[in-house]
This record gives structure tokens, sequence and C-alpha cells, in this order.
């Protein structure tokens, strides 16, 4: 049986994770589970799957969980002290940094669906896993879809682009006048994929693209000018890699995140599960690709600026922003305040060059304070 | 310098294998060539890249070729005593028997675009290149596509199903009452790719699609009910693998030949051809799938049922569809008689179980006769 843990246990990519391991009694353990404040769901969990560890940002009745299970002080705890080989990072912002450091420096495999961590702190994950011989698999259906590709092929040398493709969100056709007046609803209703509402935000800003184009950067050693952004509104090909002799290879398949999840818990094996939707090519619409339009989309521009700026601005960007969608998702900012204010923050900061973990833990503590400084001045 | 032979080099494959070698000087040295009557082009072949071998179906003036190259006696001789370690399979149809095997029993790299020797006597290939440690690199750019896309995979008991594209030719929309008396020019004239005449007109057959299912079938080792074809009109997705998983590898790119025969000619490595034309998803239409539809295309059907059944079926499949595309290039039977005449071999034919080379060549000459001799008795 693999060991594993699940962090954000509650959420979208942790429930997910754990309806796959459900399919395949045997397979795993689950000896660790985290959460943000969803006790009840964690509680239940707990029970379901009996971990040696669980962390609950305000837990408190130590007796409601299982004999064997302990409360553990941090998540950071639960990641070592539960002796998994395997930790799902399915936790939202920045908070999954110290976490996803810890289990790269124990040497775990680590499925990475929370991206922040690799946006703001790219060069310690790479060099923490290459330290350790801790796994990086991507679980995100974009850097899933370029490392399936990549899988055989000779490495970065023989890369001329990678793809990303973007479904464009929910606004890719309303007129721009009106994206000061969109609501967090519709700001929520994604086209194509189901997603926790943190991440389906930064699809509507396409803030998510410019983390992902920085994801790709770290987890495949390839520049900035070979990194391509691609509108395909279907989401059926989930990225690409064009290879230096003109070849082009592409994932696809249902726009269903448990097939990525399911791709990290097992790799590099691959296994049938008869939940998973059947795929067929017929039954869809026609596919179409666009280019990018930058006047809809200045969070990408702006967040792709950022990530070739480097130093702690990547770090600015992604603790501005998932502090400007939270506002936004509150009601207290309008849909376009998001980029100001995220542009605000970077316009306020001077990078340092190759900032460490302290450094970055406090600049994201100060990208946040300028963020609700400003909104609470203009309130 | 890498040492190849090239088979068929004055046809479409063989063309384009010597113009990616011109753009690598010093990667290649060519060091056998065969034509079967393009002596003219074969003469300014063997001055332009000196082989140590050449043949040619009648050649007569061997004052005419360069000094240190010598007139083969055959194909096979070309192969073997040439010493190269890779051969381009180049040539059409069922003569290309002989020449695969040489290459295959000598263990040399083979790049494989002449399909029939496959279909024809799979078994046969297979073992020999077990046997002798040989190499079979596909260069259709259907099997190519799989090939790519089962990099660096598990193999075959993760494969769900082989996805094989198909155009669906140049008579995907007419009426089915016009295909009585379509001409040669129009079935030649391909709605996406570039190659020889015989291969074209199994393009507008799909007869060529029923070679690729049964060419699968001995490359990659699925079952017959996990080659699946769907129609692509556009080309632009080569061809696909589905696997256990739910997740779908896809290869695509331009519709040039040149690009698959360089991908063998290089494999393992791959590099850039400044030649080569550049792919933008966006400047396409967009791409649409279909499901095959077996009315239109009899031969198709025909053609994956002689595979199932196996023993010598494969080989009157292809030796009578060769002799009666070749009829109805010079016009002597209509396009719809292509279909008729090989089930009516097919229907002649009894057949053994494990057919050895020497079975396989005699009722390849059978099955010719029996084409040729039902369209004289009728004129």
């Amino acid at each position: 049986m693999k060991q594993i843990v699940v962090l954000g246990s509650t959420g979208s990519i942790g429930k997910q994770t754990l309806e796959v391991v459900r399919s395949f009694p045997g397979e795993f353990e689950v000896v660790g589970l985290s959460a943000w404040t969803n006790k009840e769901l964690l509680l239940a969990q707990a029970w379901e799957f009996h971990p040696k560890y669980v962390f609950c940002q305000d837990w408190d009745l130590e007796r409601e969980i299982p004999a064997g299970c302990q409360i553990a002080p941090s998540v950071e705890h639960v990641v070592i002290e539960s002796d998994a080989e395997f930790v799902m990072q399915g936790m939202v912002g920045n908070a999954g940094l110290l976490p996803t450091i810890s289990a790269l420096r124990s040497g775990k495999q680590l499925g990475l669906a929370n991206k922040e961590p690799i946006v703001m702190a790219g060069r310690l994950l790479v060099d923490e896993a290459n330290r350790s011989n801790g796994a990086l698999i991507p679980v995100d259906s974009e850097p899933s879809a370029i490392s399936q590709c990549l899988r055989g092929e000779n490495g970065e040398h023989e890369i001329r682009r990678l793809i990303i493709t973007a479904s464009g969100g929910p606004f890719r056709k309303i007129p721009l006048e009106q994206l000061d007046s969109v609501t967090p609803q519709q700001a929520l209703n994604h086209p194509t994929w189901s997603m926790g509402p943190k991440i389906t935000v930064d699809c509507a800003t396409l803030m998510n693209k410019a983390f992902e184009v920085i994801e790709a950067r770290w987890l495949f050693g390839v520049g900035w000018d070979q990194i391509h952004v691609l509108v395909h509104p279907q989401s059926t090909i989930h990225s690409m890699v064009e290879f230096n002799d003109g070849s082009v290879k592409a994932q696809l398949g249902p726009t269903d995140m448990r097939l990525p999840i399911q791709h990290a818990l097992f790799y590099p094996r691959r296994v049938s599960n008869p939940c998973f939707p059947q795929f067929d090519l017929t039954l869809a619409n026609s596919l179409s690709f666009e280019q990018l339009d930058e006047a809809r989309y200045p969070c990408f521009v702006m967040g792709v600026e950022a990530g070739k700026l480097g130093g702690t601005y990547p770090t600015v960007l992604t603790a501005a922003d998932e502090t400007a969608v939270g506002l936004f998702l509150q009601g207290r900012i309008k849909f376009t305040d998001i980029r100001s204010l995220v542009a605000a923050a970077l316009d306020d900061h001077t990078s340092t060059a190759e900032p460490g973990l302290e450094e970055i833990l406090m600049i994201d503590a100060w990208a946040r304070g300028n963020v609700v400084e400003k909104v609470s001045s203009l309130s």
C-alpha cells in the first residue's frame, strides 16, 4: 500500500483525491489529512480513512477523532511525521509554500495541484527537489499534460515550444467595458472545468495562465520565449509540446480533474478507473484555437512580466492576487480592481535578486497588507 | 556519419528522404539506393550521393555510374552488402516484402514507409525483428504518431485504444452513386497529404486505413477491438493513444511527410530542420471528428475483416488491391471495381493458418493473377 498525505483534503482537489483513493481499495493508505476550516468534513474523512495525523486551522475537540489518530500542530508536522511516500498538495494559495518545501526536503513524491508555491518560490522548490531526490509531479491539467508529452523524450534541449492551452474563462466574449460590473457568481461560472473558487477567478482574469507560464518555466527548464499560451475554448487539448523536429505532442481527454489526480497518485503506472467518463471526440463540437487577446487579459500580461522580472516580484504577484481575489469574492471590490491592486502592489515593491525563504514569507505578508490597506483607505 | 540505404529512392518517400539527408551534411552517408524504373533520376541520385550499391529494375549501362558504385543484382543485395545501419523502406506495394525481411534479418534499423509487407506478412516481420534485434520504426504518419505517443510509456498493457485518424479522402462527401464514375485524377486529389499514386488511391477507398489497422496490430501488440479509426478531415492530429487511465496522447503537426521521415532517420534524437513549415493551430480551421461511415468505405470493412481472418488472407488483400489499383490508374476498371475485384479474390481463396515466406509469395502471385484474369475475361 502506498502511504499518502492529502493536504487541503476538504477542498476541490482533496475531495477528488479521496474519491480516487476510494476507487482502489488496498492501493493507498491515507496517513495524513489537513484542512483549513471545514472541520466537519475533515472529521468525517478522519473516521473514514483513519490517518495517523490530521491538522485543521481551528481544531479543538480532540475527543472527536478516531483512536490512533493525532492532531498535528502544523501542516508541516503532518507531512513530516506521517512518513508518507506521496503528498498530494491540494491547498489553496501561498499558504501551501511551507508544507510543499517540507515534503520536497524530506524526499517525497509531491503531487502539486497548488501552483502558488512554485510561482512564488520556484528556485527554492526546484533546489529542494534536486537536493533530496524528491519528485515534483504536476497535477494541474496543463503541466500534467506537458509532463505526459515529455515522457520518454530526451530533455529540454529538444523542446522548441511548450503550448499551454487556455479556455479563456467565462469572459472571453463579453464587451470589455462590462468587465467592471461582472459579479463573483459570473466569474465562478467556468466554461469547462470544475475547480475551487480562488483558481476559478484566476481563470477568469487569466492570472492563472500567467502562473502556469511561471510554473512551466521551473518545472520544465525552458526559456520564457519557449512558453506560448493558446486560447482553446473547449479545453479538450490540455496542453502541447512542440519539439525541435516540428513534431507536436498533445495530451487531451475529459475535463475532469480526477484524471490528472489519479495520474499523479499512480505515477508512473496508468490504471483503469471505471468511474471516469468515456472520451469520444465525435460527441464534442469541433476544436478551435485563437491567439490570446492581451487587451482582454491584462492580468496575464502583468503576471508573466512579474515572472520574468523574478526576484520577489512573483511573491508579490501571488500574494496580492490572492488577497484581491478574496476581496472580490466577498463583494468588496470590482473584478477589474483585481488587476489594479496587484499592479499597484508590484509598483510599490522593489525586489531582491535571490530571495531566501524567510524573505519570501515577509514579502508575502507585506503584499497582502499592501492590498488590504489600499482597499480600506478607499472604503 | 550514419550509413543509410534508401529503397524506392525515386518515389515520393525516397525523394523526400534524400531531401532531408541534404539538409544535414555530415550526418548521413547514403550507401545504397534502389528504384524500380526511373533510371534517370536514380542516376542523378547516384552521382550526387555516391552510394556503394544501386539497383534498378532495368539497368543496363554500367559505364554511366560513378566510380566506386556497383550495380547490385537485387534490392536485397543492396540492403545486405551495403552494410548500412539504417534502411528507409520507401518501395511501393508487396514488392517490398523480401528487402524488408532482409533488412530486419540483418539487424538493421528499418524505417518502414511501405506498409504492405507488414500487412501481408506481419508475423514473419515481427519474428525477424525480435530474433535479430532489428528495429522497426514506422514512417507512415499514423503509426509514427502512435509510436511517438507510446515513447516512455509502460507498454501495451496500459493501452486502452489506439485511435487512428483518417482524412476520409477526396470522396468523403460525394453522393455514393457517383463513386462508380470517379476518375483516377479525382482519386489522386488527396485533401491533405502529398503521396505516391498507389497509396493515394488506397486513401480514397480507405483500404489504406484497413492496412494501417493491420499494421498497428503487429507493431503495437494490441487486440483488434483496441484499434479504432476516427475520421478527422483536417489530418492535423495524425493519431492518438488512449491509455487505461483515460488520458489521451496525440501527435500532430503539418501534413508533411518529411517530418516522420526525419523522425525515423534521427530516431531517437529530434533535430531542428529550418526547411520544415511552421505549425500554427490558429491558422487552421477548427479540428473536427466524425464516426467512420462504413457504407461509404466498404474496402475498409473488407480489409479489416481480412486482417482479422489472418493466415494468407492479408496477402490476397494487398496483392489483389495493388493489382486492382494499378488497373484503375490505367483507366481499365471503375473505382468501385477495386472493391469488387478484391472481394472476389478473397472469396476465391482458402487460407492456410501460419504461412511461411514461400507460401506468402506464391499466394501473392496467385492473387494478382486472379484479378488480372477476371478483368481480361470481362474486356
